[in-house]
């Protein structure tokens, strides 16, 4: 690990910060690399088998109304693991509100969805199925015996969660959830630098680290992720974003028009707040922020040091932070394709 | 090879049969596997690396207006190359008018789509990217900038297609054909059967295989992909759908709403003429026709026989027949995902 001029968590006890996050240890003092494996719940480890029916279940489109959308419609895993969009399409062709985050490395959230209102991949897991923009599933139940209806899926669930009845909602969002701590990008050039080998960056690289750390980025955006301190699962750790809005982006990008949290949690306390969010595969996933209103890596770093830390970058550290950024590229593992069992005729209209 | 009872063409010299047919060598009068590996024209031979190429342009979402519509949208390779739908949807939430036809064991048809309108693969390709209501692009010069504004793309084309301006959309084209060429589904019971396998078929399906014969459904599915003998590329084997319309069949699923070939055409001697599809990996495809409108395999037989050969068969004969069209189910081969170069986020609104 290489270590650099880390600022102190002082930068956390702005305004922005939330109890949570005061209350939390200070972010790591050191550079982390992304770690291989994703850790797992207790009731949920992880198998090879899981992760092959779960990898089947999230590339199933059958799991929404029309046979349509899966998981991967909206988070391509083929690429960043996203939608390459502002706003997510649906089932009918309906637009979202929110942009969609990547999948790659959510693992590494503590909480999921950009306002964290889902505490676990598994519990994420059922939202979108049910959600009348995105699979538009009347009830998690139909979405289930959608699957029931499909013989093929007995014996793939039967042989992960046992003989019986094992076709559920809580074990197809186990399933999903335990493929999606396989989704790990590791052996960017920041980590093969941060382990050692130190012709992985460029110099400026290097310089985009130091203006990274020395700006104050780090103060959130800390951690093998980038996401912020380590957390338990289920405790977020967010952000208000913007943070000053005393500027012309604010307006610009209509960064206050969704009120983050609170739509979710109707706390007044949460207005604006956001689950920070990792930085890993951003060359992948543009264009960036919830509303997915800024169009490229270097307006979005910016926007974020003027809304977040009030500060007016030079246009080289603008460059240098971009291109440290850019290093936080990994690899994408290859993998096989599920095949998915056959559709009964009468399963859709 | 097994030999059967197989009648002659003189099925074919109903009113169903087009000049094209009759003109046409007879079908093979021996039950043929299917071929491993699919032939390509001179001007686009199947290389690894094209095909590699073509799998992703497969998978690009990006070639549809709203970046949220592939190839494999509707031709889910995971299962059966379909959609599971009845008629495909596409952007905006737009229903189309006929079902998805497989995309398995396509490059063994002579001319592509339902009514054979393309007479190539690399010719089908370029429909939808501009069909309104599938990928809807505005033109296809427009789905070709799209990808010449993905930078990621021009090293692929450059190394498949030479260097300078390779990404043309006959190159497109050519690439997804050659990826299409490689899904193929050899290895079925009915193939290991026809090799020497002896025990491949259950003694149903060999009911259900002499049955088949007898009946007459050989006269026009006849050949290794069940989808007539085998032709020039570009030259079609069509069949009048019903061919027999006093029966009940034809106004319960609306076999003669849709005039086919006729629509394409404006040929009056092509209403109601189809291209005559593939029979392998029904239990895939469902549900079925042109229209989707037979949600069942052993109703399609019923249909069929009844349409096509004026035939009531008896519940046995179905349920043989259908036995032995379950066994056309081939293997899927292994595939990689392929990996898409990183969107700008100025590509898509």
């Amino acid at each position: 690990m290489k270590s650099l001029n880390i600022p102190s968590l002082a930068a956390c006890t702005l305004a922005a910060c939330t109890l949570a996050a005061l209350s939390l240890p200070s972010p790591a003092a050191a550079w982390e690399a992304l770690p291989s494996k994703a850790p797992a719940p207790a009731d949920n480890p992880t198998t090879p088998a899981k992760v092959e029916l779960g990898k089947m279940l999230f590339f199933d489109p059958r799991l929404s109304s029309t046979g349509t959308v899966s998981c991967f419609s909206c988070h391509n895993v083929m690429e960043g693991g996203d939608d390459h969009r502002s706003t997510s399409i649906g089932v009918h062709g309906q637009k979202g509100g929110r942009n969609s985050p990547t999948v790659w490395n959510a693992a590494f959230h503590s909480v999921q969805f950009w306002d964290g209102r889902a505490a676990s991949l598994e519990d994420q897991a059922k939202g979108p199925v049910t959600n009348p923009i995105e699979m538009g599933m009347s009830s998690l139940d139909l979405g289930v015996q959608r699957l029931r209806d499909i013989p093929g899926y007995k014996k793939p669930f039967e042989s992960v969660f046992g003989p019986g009845e094992s076709i559920t909602i809580d074990n197809v969002a186990k399933a999903i959830s335990a493929y999606e701590r396989t989704l790990i990008t590791p052996d960017s050039a920041y980590d093969r630098f941060v382990k050692g080998e130190h012709k992985a960056l460029t110099p400026q690289q290097v310089r985009g680290m130091e203006a990274f750390s020395q700006a104050g980025c780090v103060a959130c955006h800390s951690g093998p992720a980038f996401n912020g301190p380590v957390q338990p699962v289920g405790q977020g750790f967010y952000m208000k974003f913007p943070t000053y809005a005393a500027n012309a982006y604010v307006a610009k990008y209509k960064l206050m028009d969704d009120a983050g949290r609170l739509v979710s949690t109707g706390k007044e306390s949460d207005k604006n707040m956001w689950r920070v969010p990792t930085l890993r595969n951003l060359v992948y996933t543009a264009p960036y922020f919830h509303n997915g209103s800024v169009k490229t890596l270097d307006e979005a770093v910016r926007v974020m040091a003027k809304t977040q830390l009030d500060k007016d970058l030079s246009e080289p550290q603008v460059q240098d932070i971009t291109a440290f950024l850019e290093a936080l590229t990994g690899a994408f593992p290859v993998q096989t394709m599920p095949m998915l069992p056959p559709t009964p005729g009468t399963l859709l209209d």
